[in-house]
């Protein structure tokens, strides 16, 4: 593990704060982030039909505020879904409690919550902590890094990146941490993410940004594929640094693209690398498919198989299950044109076996990060996700009865 | 378990045999079963993009005889996939030798493998084994018997079942046997079913009635969401029982299907109780959704969540996995008019916790048997599939490595 983040690393004019309110049984549950001023603001919320409280009002507030967001609060310890209309009221005195403290609109906070999911949320216990809370945030290091433990479930290690750029002579600094370990950890867990930076950049460029990004780098992971009802990346921008604001696409909304892509793409493989049970993260490269889009449909199969992950859990160059995975995609490709490449040892040419070394394989699999190259020589498709290997330790994690 | 096969079971006109050709470093590997005359066949195969040899020939050969089949040979140990022409030319060797063996058509014989894919298949073994097989060819039980193991690779124990029904006053038995466990067993072993009678019954209405039935049975089963690349149902029907032919939509035609259903789905939930680690059964019925594809599409996302399979390993009534489930399959409903009933118990109600007795939920999940019951209340769709829990046992068999 790289070592905690220092003052150098938080961008000007935000705060951090957390404590515990009580929603756990022990420790952290209970975060904040606060920008001094208002801040741009893009988030994605997760696709699955069935959506949690605080996502609805989130999305309700960034459309009400016209994308200028003052505050995220985030819970750990109790989803806040699946708790009908007294859920969304309780998801609703969180911001407006919290505005009135911060002296701003409730529509200026957004309110995020992990846990367990169909159990009502005791929101007196955050209501009480909020004052404390408040009072508590600083911009130093210590406090970001305590706000990146309370908002941790099952993860067994607190997940944080960022970068620096310059933006016309000025120094610009993007920070950000996540949450999630299994793309759902036990009980519903959630894979959450937030980002804040001091540059300056209108609403809907950093909307554009976020989204480009997180298809490349959150939404490129899977550990189990199942969507939790709570997902939620959001990004703050707000000025502080004194840059020009970008307002086209420009070449510095393409450096801080490409920030932003360092970022989201560290964090990413630190949720995968922390994924239940898993001992390594695997690279999926799909190339030569006819599109894109097929090329992601094959690559998300083959990070989905049960056999395969299980065989990566074992170190076993098993590229047939591979093949097989890659065949029920439902994408036409010629099976007899089809070369893999398994930690970095060509494993497979035209469809069938090409002489290795199993022992050497086996021994590369090993290692903490694996890729594999699927080409299917039929186009000029790409496209690469990541996953983790399948262990007993993953079943062990999700089949304890609850207590 | 149930006793093992009587001769009353085995149709008239078939006849079974098995040995050991050395295929599988020990135990019975290769399977022969006959019929006396050519008999009406119908098949449906893997929809995996990547086909073994033996499906391409089987193909072939159900065509080129216009559906007249004389014998089917099986063997475990490889699954003869991902082996370039060598392995069509053992395919058709395997076919051409039995046919001069039997003194018929090398195009009324089918070729069925499953084990290992990528290996050479050392076909000089079958080549060697098959004028002893056809000797011993028997219509005894034990003969059957036989059979029935010859074909298993992972499975823990043998699976048959049979019907009897009456046609114009004629008895009409219907015997059938299956390997799986798991989709695919380990190394890409694969699901086959073999099913004889000896009812009469054309080409074109017996294959309708067994797509018919293998979309209801064997297709609403699933292990682990893997497709193998051998995958065969086979059914033959000799007409030597002597009753009448079945050619039109019948009464008759509707006894059969019933027939047929019953041992398709007695032979599905055997692959399935037999699941690679599996400890019970859990049967997923969605009802209320607008289409019974809508249904379906939910019931099979629920089926492959590795979350709800993990909860009902430690039989932990967690329905908050599989209304999460529900929502991320792509389907249109409302989660506040979800009702969800776990093993006959009523725990969730228009989106929210119904109040329940964990402790006696907990008990009754603990059964081989679990039923969950969805409904949407959107429309009139229903459909109902078949899945095992997953346990640590899976994991471990699927991740040693291949010695």
């Amino acid at each position: 593990m790289k070592s905690g983040p220092s003052s150098a690393n938080i961008p000007r004019g935000f705060t951090f704060a957390a404590t515990a309110c009580g929603l756990k049984k022990k420790g952290l549950d209970l975060a904040l982030l606060t920008s001094k001023t208002p801040a741009s603001a893009a988030a994605v919320f997760t696709t699955n039909r069935v959506q949690a409280a605080p996502v609805r009002l989130s999305r309700e507030h960034l459309h009400k505020s016209r994308h200028k967001i003052r505050a995220v609060i985030v819970n750990s310890g109790n989803a806040n879904c699946c708790t009908g209309s007294p859920g969304l009221a309780a998801s609703r005195q969180t911001a407006a409690k919290l505005s009135g403290l911060l002296g701003c609109k409730p529509h200026e906070v957004l309110v995020c919550s992990t846990g367990v999911i169909g159990v009502p949320l005791r929101v007196e216990k955050i209501l009480a902590a909020e004052p404390q809370l408040v009072r508590s945030s600083s911009s130093d290091a210590a406090a970001f890094e305590q706000f990146t433990r309370a908002i941790m479930t099952t993860d067994t290690r607190p997940k944080w990146a960022s970068a620096k750029l310059r933006i016309g002579g000025k120094q610009v600094r993007l920070l950000g941490c996540a949450k999630g370990s299994g793309m759902i950890a036990p009980n519903m867990a959630t894979m959450l993410g937030f980002l804040a930076t001091d540059a300056a950049i209108s609403p809907p460029l950093l909307s554009r940004a976020l989204r480009t990004i997180v298809a490349r780098t959150f939404n490129a992971i899977t550990v189990d594929g199942d969507t939790s009802t709570n997902d939620t990346v959001a990004l703050l921008a707000n000025g502080e640094s004194g840059a020009k604001k970008i307002t086209t696409e420009d070449g510095h909304y393409r450096s801080f693209l490409a920030a932003l892509e360092t970022v989201c793409r560290s964090l990413a493989l630190s949720i995968v690398a922390d994924g239940e049970g898993a001992q390594r993260v695997i690279e999926i490269e799909v190339r030569g498919a006819v599109s894109d889009r097929a090329a992601n449909t094959i690559a998300r199969t083959i990070a989905h198989s049960p056999l395969v992950k299980t065989a990566f859990a074992g170190a076993d160059p098993n590229w047939g299950r591979i093949l097989a995975a890659a065949g029920r995609a439902g994408i036409l490709f010629d099976p007899d044109k089809i070369d893999i490449q398994l930690a970095g040892i060509r494993v497979c040419c035209r469809g069938r076996e090409y002489p290795f070394n199993e022992r050497v394989a086996h021994r590369k699999m090993l290692a903490e990060y694996v890729p594999i190259i699927v080409n299917l020589h039929a186009g000029p498709g790409v496209a690469r996700v990541w996953t983790c290997d399948f262990t007993a330790e993953y079943v062990r994690i999700n089949a304890s009865y609850r207590t």
